[in-house]
C-alpha cells in the first residue's frame, strides 16, 4: 500500500504540506502551561500534559486543511516517559482526525533491533499473544548509514500495510555536505543513498507511481532537489527546511512531479509559533497556526500543479 | 571529563566489556513473566515490568564484575511509554550500582532538535525552572550522517560533565559496506567518518588520552578495527558484534592500546540468554549470565594488556 493514503489525503486537501509537531515549553501559550501546572504541579507530567493540550488544539485547527503531521521524537523524549506518552496520545489524536502521521525519529539499527523499531513505530508487537501498536505511526524517518540490514526489517510492514519510510538523503542543514556531498566514483554520497532508496523501494509495491521508500531532501538545496527528482521518479520526498531554515517555495517546486505529487513539505516552528511571529494574542495561537498553514499551502500551490491522482 | 569514569571503572574491574540490555519477552524466564502478569494482567505495563525485573536481576549479578551496561532503546520503545519508563528505571538502577550507562539510541538530527536529544539522554531539561534529567545516561550512540550540526549540540554536555558519545563508523553488520566501504578520494566513508570523530573530539577535553567522541567499530571487521585504531589514537571504540555476530576475541585485540584501553566490547544476547544456551535452569538465569560475562572477560584478557591508567 505504501504512501497511498498519504497521497490521497494530499489530493483531497489540495495541500502537499506536513505540520511538524516539535513542541518546547517556550512555544506554548502561558494559559495552557498554567492550567497544566495547576493540575499536576511542576515536573515532567505537567510539561507533557501542556505539550499534549497544545498539540491537540493545533490539530483541531489544522486537520481539515493539512494532510499530515510530523511529531519529532526528540522533543517528547526530552520530557522522559511522560513525554513519550504524550507522543503516543498526540499520534492517536491525529489519527482520530484522519491525519497521516510521520514519526520523525531518524531511527537506525540492524536486524532484530531494527525490527523492534519497525514494530514500535509502524507495526505491532506481540505482547503475551496480543498484537499491540506501541506508537502506530504511518511513516517513519530513518537513517540509511548501516545499509540494507537497517532498512529491510521495515519493508514488510510498509508493503503489507499502508506505511512508508523516509530515508535521509540530502539533509537541509549547513554541514550536511561534510559527508553527503563527497564523491564516490564521481557520484555524491546523497545520490548514492538515493540509488539505495530506489533499490529498497523496488521491493515494495508502488502506489500512484511511488514506492514505500521515500527520501528526506532539504528545501535549502534546490539544485540537489531537482537532481534527485530526476534521478528518483518513484521516490516520495519529505522536504524539511522550508521557511525558518531558508528554503523557498520556488526552489521546492522542483521536488514535485507534473501532477503536484512527489513531495510533502514540512513546516514546524513557523506554524506552531505563528501567534508569536504575527502578533496574535496567545489565546489565538491555533487561529494563527491555521492562517500560516493556509498561507504556506497557497504559496506552494502558486509554483506547483494542483495535486491530483494520475 | 569525557570518558574518564568509564575508563576508571574498566581499570578497577579489569574488564573492558559492556553488557547490552536488549530484552525481548522471549528471553525472560517464565517465572518472571508470570509474576508480572499476575500483578498487571496482560498489556504493555506487564511486559515493561517483566523487562525491568529481568534487567535488575541481571545488573545485581553483574555490577561487581562489569563496568558498563548498554540498554538498546528499540526494545523499550517496542513496549511504548511503559517500556520507555522501564528504560529510565533500568538506567537509574544501573547507576545506583555505579555502572556506566551507554544509551544505544543511534540518535541523529540537527540544531535544537539534536540539543533536545542531548538534554534527554545525557543532560538536563529545564522544566518550569527545574533542571530534570529525563534519562540520565553517561554516553549515547549517535549517527553522524548529518555532519557537525548533528554532533555539536552534544559536545558541551560531554565536555562539562563526565559524558561521551560513540559515533557510528564501521558497523558490524553484513551490509555496512554498501555505504561505509565506498571510497571518497581513495579514503573509505568509515575512515572519513573517523576523521570527523577525531575533529569533533578535539573540541572536547581528553581524559587518559581519549576524547569524549568515541566511535562504533564492529568486531566482525578486524582489519578495519586495526586500521581505525592506528588512524584514531585518541578515540575510544565501542565494539559490537562479538560472539553471536561472529567477532572473535583475537581480532578485537587490535582495537586496544598497549594499556588495555581504547575499546569496550559489547555482548548482549550471549549474556542475557546464557541460561538457555548453556542448559541452566531458568531460575539460575542471572548466575548463567555472570558465568558468561566472566568467560568473555577472561577470553578478551588473554589477548590484550590488563587495563591500566597511563
Amino acid at each position: 500500500m505504501s504512501f497511498g493514503s498519504m497521497i490521497e489525503k494530499i489530493v483531497a486537501k489540495s495541500n502537499p504540506t506536513v505540520v511538524g509537531l516539535d513542541p518546547t515549553l517556550e512555544m506554548i501559550p502561558r494559559f495552557i502551561l498554567d492550567s497544566s501546572l495547576e493540575k499536576h504541579g511542576k515536573g515532567l507530567e505537567a510539561a507533557a500534559e501542556a505539550v499534549l493540550s497544545f498539540n491537540k488544539a493545533l490539530i483541531d485547527a489544522l486537520y481539515d486543511i493539512v494532510p499530515a503531521v510530523k511529531p519529532q521524537c526528540a522533543y517528547y523524549e526530552m520530557l522522559g516517559w511522560p513525554g513519550v506518552k504524550a507522543l503516543k496520545e498526540t499520534i492517536d489524536y491525529a489519527k482520530s482526525k484522519d491525519l497521516f502521521v510521520i514519526i520523525d525519529g531518524k531511527r537506525n539499527d540492524i536486524g532484530t533491533t531494527m525490527q523492534a523499531y519497525a514494530n514500535a513505530h509502524l507495526g505491532y508487537s506481540d505482547i503475551f499473544g496480543e498484537s499491540i501498536s506501541a506508537f502506530g505511526g504511518d511513516a517513519l524517518t530513518v537513517n540509511g548509514y548501516l545499509g540494507t540490514d537497517g532498512i529491510k526489517p521495515l519493508l514488510t510492514i510498509c508493503d503489507e500495510e499502508d506505511k512508508g519510510i523516509f530515508v535521509l538523503c540530502k539533509t537541509s542543514n549547513k554541514s550536511s555536505g561534510e559527508l553527503q556531498d563527497k564523491l564516490i566514483d564521481g557520484q555524491s554520497v546523497y545520490s548514492h543513498m538515493g540509488d539505495l532508496c530506489r533499490q529498497w523501494g523496488e521491493d515494495t509495491s508502488s502506489n500512484y507511481g511511488y514506492s514505500a521508500v521515500g527520501a528526506v531532501v532539504g528545501a535549502t538545496y534546490p539544485e540537489q532537489l531537482e537532481e534527485l527528482r530526476r534521478q528518483l521518479p518513484n521516490t516520495y520526498f519529505l522536504v524539511p527546511g522550508y521557511g525558518a531554515q531558508g528554503g523557498k517555495a520556488q526552489g521546492i517546486a522542483a521536488a514535485f512531479d507534473s501532477n503536484g505529487l512527489g513531495a510533502i513539505v514540512n513546516s514546524s516552528r513557523a506554524i506552531m509559533c505563528a501567534y508569536k511571529n504575527k502578533g496574535f494574542d496567545e489565546k489565538d495561537f491555533a487561529l494563527a497556526a491555521r492562517e500560516e498553514a493556509l498561507r504556506m499551502r497557497d504559496e506552494l500551490l502558486a509554483y506547483i500543479a494542483k495535486p491530483q491522482l494520475k
